[in-house]
């Protein structure tokens, strides 16, 4: 048995981890954009990237480095560095060479951005940023901040696993990403560090298999953005390990940053689970929610409060897995609305799903009735807002 | 050789057709919202139907008579008789039982339905409506617009054919369709009628295969509507085919109505054809070019009238396709953006672009440089409009 708890402390919480984020001149008005994460001993890295072809610069950087450990990483918001060819990469290690030679026992360093597409890296900016780092700062909060580009709110958690025995050791982590995720294509970072005693393997192992409940439960496989990464830091300096407690609270994490990618999308108001059970299995069921979460006439039913249920069927059935109306069960929270074809819309029935709907957070369960296959996908509403912020997202 | 002009008539210029739209009180302002089509002989029918596993009533009435001939076809609007089960197939027999009783010849009578989900036919005045029908008339026009939804403008054409013999015959339709078609899943109706002389399978093949260029270049493949039908009905009256003619002008009738459907998305000011060519073979064009046309962040850019060409790299790059940036060619109408890893993106090239996005109508044009597959697809842009109808469709 061991023990989960959420502690303060972000992307610094587990030991000998650093970060923090400076003003670097690439947001006009002087917010934080170029945010630095550091360990003082070296990191097995664990990662997930974009399915993209056009994948950026950062991503092709690292990937040259084939197998490795690091203990530095730098961040920027604002630009890409996508689609910039070699040049793109030559831009990275000139970066990094300033913090290379500015502070000792940097290994390997690392690059990410997130921003507009097809400009060059403002590499002097960035240089002048990277000399301001204080490596002995656990600042996660500017951390967060300065990777933020839409996003609303800065995303941050950490938490604290205690084991049977009284070992301890912390997960901690920074994120990045307000659009739709998916299929808008915004860019979603992720930044986790630990200090537990793990393999390089079963951390590895972890993340896949934690990405697909929670990351790829807000996005559609190989529908990402050019510069969608997550990458995962062990340093060790716990000493401790539980391969159980480990994977369930790096799930934890990652739910609890991906959730907070979906509440926060570009215009959204409400938090909504697809819960679909009963496919014929599980990637079927994880086919329904996500074509649920990503219609564009359920996101704007979400949007006006509208139990639409007919959406609902509708989507599911274009959605490709098998199903049959006679099947079939839909409830909007627990107000059940269209049961195996008996339809339970009376205006009380309708009033009482549409108050549902008027939550911030509520789920939409569906029963598929042809077998025991079960996902939840997490998806927001689509109002004006998203139409404001994309139309004039690059001017 | 031979020759094909546009003329009048819509669905009544082939010889021996028939067709008006009436009220039935389904329209709450009452406009027309019954009409028929009728042949005085008996018809060949050629048929696409939607994918989607929950197949309206109408859909599944139709396929319970198997192959046959019919003459006779009611369509409705305002009502999808969409998930309404076996009670929703009975309620078309009824209905349909007051045609055959009230006109004489009428065989195999179908029916086609659009609107909304989940409630039963309002049969009563459906009834009431074909009574008012007068088997006579050619007013294709009306039947045009008793099928809108919230379509904005009605939606027919109609071309004569002359052979080279001197042989003369028509093709006509009327369609209905003013969603983002996909993803949003607004129904599309399609009613061709013919007096060409031409064998069953031709008109299936030719149907078929003129689809994919057309209707399902504004859709992706099995993300249809519960409803969704094309029809294609000929009686031989003219005695004349030639199978070139016959699919050349089949297809230029379907490509006029699909590109109405997308002039007339919800909400939409722009018509934008998504030139791919350069692809590894045609499916993967196809794959690109619609991902690009259903693509959220690029429909809002279009809106915003914002040439940002990142977004097209990146949607190309996660759309699967075999692609590589080195390749990649990117242009605005005829302004190169982005050509093999050059940026042609100073800011009197960037003005040009935003030109072209000013129009009502332009192609995005993308060579991929990795083969000889190509593709069209058509798209729009979305704004607020679009949010606004569909937050508010059925209420």
């Amino acid at each position: 048995m061991y023990n989960i708890e959420t502690i303060e402390g972000g992307v610094c919480a587990a030991q000998g981890f650093f970060a923090d984020g400076v003003s670097a001149g690439l947001k006009p008005d002087g917010a934080k954009d170029v945010a630095f994460i550091y360990s003082e001993s070296l990191c097995d890295i664990a990662s997930v990237f974009t399915t993209n072809k056009m994948a950026a610069a950062p991503i092709r950087h690292f990937r040259r480095y084939g197998t490795f450990e690091s203990n530095f990483i730098v961040i920027n918001a604002k630009n890409a560095n996508a689609m910039t060819g070699d040049a793109g990469v030559e831009d990275i290690d000139e970066v990094l060479a300033v913090a290379s030679s500015r502070f000792e026992g940097i290994y390997n360093p690392i690059m990410s951005s997130t921003g507009v597409i097809g400009v060059r890296l403002p590499k002097e900016r960035i240089k002048v940023g990277i000399r301001k780092f204080n490596l002995r700062v656990k600042n996660s909060n500017a951390a967060a901040a300065a990777i933020m580009t839409t996003d609303r709110f800065a995303k941050q958690i950490a938490v604290r696993i205690t084991l049977k025995d009284g070992g301890v050791f912390h997960i901690g982590a920074i994120a990045k990403g307000a659009g739709m995720i998916n299929p808008a294509m915004a860019t979603m970072l992720c930044f986790i560090t630990t200090d537990a005693d793990c393999h390089s393997e079963a951390m590895q192992e972890a993340l896949d298999d934690g990405v697909v409940r929670t990351f790829n439960a807000i996005s559609v496989d190989g529908d990402t953005s050019t510069n969608d990464t997550v990458l995962l830091l062990t340093n060790r300096q716990s000493g401790c390990y539980d391969a159980a407690a480990f994977k369930e609270a790096l799930e934890q994490v990652m739910l609890h940053l991906a959730k907070a990618m979906v509440r926060d999308g570009e215009g959204a108001n409400k938090l909504v689970t697809f819960d679909i059970t009963g496919a014929r299995n599980d990637a079927e069921a994880a086919k329904a929610a996500k074509a649920l979460s990503n219609s564009l006439l359920m996101k704007t039913a979400l949007f006006g409060e509208d139990p639409n249920w007919g959406r609902v069927a509708s989507t599911i059935g274009a959605s490709g897995i098998v199903c049959d109306e006679k099947r079939l069960r839909i409830a909007f929270g627990d107000v059940c609305v269209y049961d195996k074809g008996t339809i339970h819309c009376d205006a009380a029935t309708e009033a009482r799903a549409a108050e549902v709907m008027r939550c911030s957070e509520f789920t939409i369960a569906c029963d598929i009735g042809v077998g025991s296959g079960s996902f939840q996908a997490y998806g927001c509403d689509l109002g004006y807002e998203y139409v404001k912020i994309n139309a004039d997202y690059r001017t």
